[in-house]
């Protein structure tokens, strides 16, 4: 990065910091209600939100498909749900000061270990502009100060909306720097942000595989995220058939395209002969394709072999790979090999073989008698999410208003010194 | 680095990998046991342990200076001292399976949020030996696998010390590399290890601030340390002298060496001229040296002006620097320029000044009426600890047992499907 880059990070950095030290000390009241500001805000300013989208629609080039211009677009609707979201974040409970545990020691003194904010995030998302918004709500409510990249695509969106986030702030008398934004499509500034380890505190990164593995790849500062969702549905040879039957339609087509839908069927050997006919006819059915091992299409033999890669596939689209397993041992080293560290789920009426798998793979999210689709921050009750994380320190799983909090410890003595 | 670090060290990573996996599914009784045998061996092979670090010795640089070649030394006593804390690790309560969280959804869905180990853990630590093997034994004892990599002199010490750990482990059936060393004193193996993203979960570095410091700078994977313990106590204006005079010479004269020690007192003006001439008077009879802004000197005179970076100083050493403010917010200024977020302390009567600058700094440990010498893992009834962290990240304070921990959501279902 040249020096320019590292000047105008350094700017945004040192703002975002003093911010952060700032709203650490505001009250939850202060937060919300600037949250209520931002949302009236957004609404107020709707027409010249869709102006600076039709401007980011404008832009784009002629290579981006549907789907992506989709994403890309506001509406009227949009932007109120938009609102609606930044709302709906100020009326959950406030994650700060939340004691996390307390107990006194035998020479009087009181510790507690007490909720505070991470300090500086750094969120890189892609082109849905909606989710600068979220995020932007999410850590206001939780104390820190963020600085907001979205996809290059969605720069005049992305302004419009961090504006609407700043009036919020300094309604209240916040600091406006809480919330920033990079300043430029530049992508020198991003490599910036993410090698900035003492100004930022943790990257959220958040869209497809490609950005996730990007950002993963050059960043120093710490990183939540998963970069892809390879989710497996277990059905063990205890399964109720009909219940497997409803949950692996579920995990895999409610909607494919989410990092919780399953993307690996395994299943029992002894109980594949009743499971898999109709299950495969009912799936395909419902426009389901499919990629098999050897085992399946031994009972299936319509169903497509699975390609040496298929394993290791996450399709995001309604294909399901399925592979026949001894046991429970088995489905384990088969998830041991294949999957993301996601969403793991078993199907049985046996306990000893749910535990048995529950404690046996490394994902962050494991379901005994559940659609992989539930995980998801509203399913677990968290109100809202900023990502789901698959890394192993801090937040694993859906990452909510808790997960973006810190703890310090307070000990409170009366005058005790250290023999 | 080269080819053949990067081959070896994934060598040791796919193996700490597996036995990470195989010690997440033990008992906590074997674990346990592990640790007692481990112990046991420590003290069958005292005379083997003290010829490795004969070796270590002789090896040593003339440079070396008495106090390293101190830290480096094993004695029977030291070796008795580290088997006895082996031991006293297999006590401490099992932090795995701790259900942290738990609740039921209205689709009746039942939530739970587990403790489960890290992974791998990459230990990097300097001289005292006894460093390598409390850090195995709290990594065991919370189901992760380690790779230790002591300092290049007292590469035979640690050497014979991963044999104990490793027949520790073999007795009980668990896989002996859930701890290994670093084979040889090959510094690219280190930068290697610290690149190891897919291999190692946290790196924990425990020594100087060099060491921390470098381990920070070149390591992507995510840091659990502190650089430097820059601690402030605070005597505040309605503080009792005779606490603020009892507590101020423990915080720094108790152990000036540690990092929890003080290192810069800071006095409300009010009270400064009461307080300041009797306390210097005595700890310099105590061998303390000063270093003092304009407006300490201007009360005691004696005191020798401190330089530009004296308040950026971490002794280590009986010196204190001393600076005279207004007020809490004059107090919090200063700790917010030089603090290293590591431990503050205020002396008050005052409880609305107290919370004002409990909720007021940085610090992973703030402290009200108490030395900041017991920021220390064993007086926070942890037991034992691995280190102290700054960071905001995962852990902040001292590391024990429950610190060594993440967690997964496990959710039982009767069939739930989302809608």
């Amino acid at each position: 990065m040249s020096g320019s880059e590292s000047a105008v990070l350094t700017t945004l950095t040192t703002a975002a910091r003093h911010a952060a030290t700032s709203l650490s000390r505001s009250s939850d009241e202060q937060r919300a209600r600037a949250l209520r500001g931002a949302a009236r805000v957004l609404r107020a300013r709707m027409s010249a939100l869709l102006d600076a989208n039709q401007k980011d629609l404008m832009g784009l080039s002629a290579e981006r498909n549907d789907a992506f211009r989709d994403r890309l677009t506001l509406t009227p609707e949009r932007i109120e749900a938009m609102a609606a979201g930044v709302e709906a974040v100020a009326v959950l409970p406030d994650p700060l000061g939340r004691v996390l545990a307390e107990w006194t020691q035998p020479n009087g003194l009181q510790f507690r270990r007490v909720a505070v904010p991470l300090g500086v995030i750094g969120m890189i998302y892609e082109s849905r502009p909606n989710v600068g918004a979220d995020a932007a709500a999410l850590c206001i409510r939780s104390g820190n100060a963020v600085i907001l990249r979205g996809g290059a695509e969605s720069l005049h969106s992305a302004r419009e909306i961090h504006r609407a986030m700043v009036e919020g702030l300094t309604q209240e008398g916040l600091d406006p720097c809480s919330v920033q934004i990079l300043p430029s499509a530049d992508r020198a500034l991003v490599g910036a942000l993410l090698q900035a380890v003492d100004g930022v505190d943790v990257i959220i990164p958040r869209g497809g595989k490609g950005l996730v593995e990007r950002v993963q790849r050059e960043a120093r500062v710490p990183v939540l995220a998963h970069a892809e969702g390879l989710c497996h549905t277990y059905v063990h040879q205890d399964a109720d058939l009909e219940m497997a039957r409803q949950i692996v339609v579920n995990a895999k087509l409610r909607r494919p395209g989410i990092c919780g839908a399953t993307e690996t069927l395994l299943v029992d050997r002894v109980i594949a002969p009743a499971l898999l006919p109709p299950l495969v006819a009912e799936m395909s059915e419902k426009g389901c394709a499919f990629r098999a091992d050897k085992r399946a299409q031994a009972i299936v033999p319509a169903l497509p072999a699975a390609q040496p890669d298929d394993f290791a596939t996450e399709w995001l689209a309604p294909v399901l790979s399925i592979a026949v397993v001894d046991d429970v041992e088995g489905a384990l080293a088969h998830i041991a090999r294949y999957g993301s560290g996601h969403t793991e789920a078993i199907v049985t009426e046996n306990p000893q073989a749910a535990e048995l798998f529950l404690n046996g793979t490394e994902g962050a999210v494991v379901m005994w008698n559940a659609s992989t689709q539930f995980c998801d921050g509203g399913e677990f009750g968290f109100g809202a999410e900023i990502g789901i994380a698959t890394g192993r320190l801090h937040a694993r799983g859906p990452v909510g208003l808790e997960q973006l909090t810190s703890y310090r410890y307070e000990i409170r003595g009366k005058g005790q010194v250290r023999g």
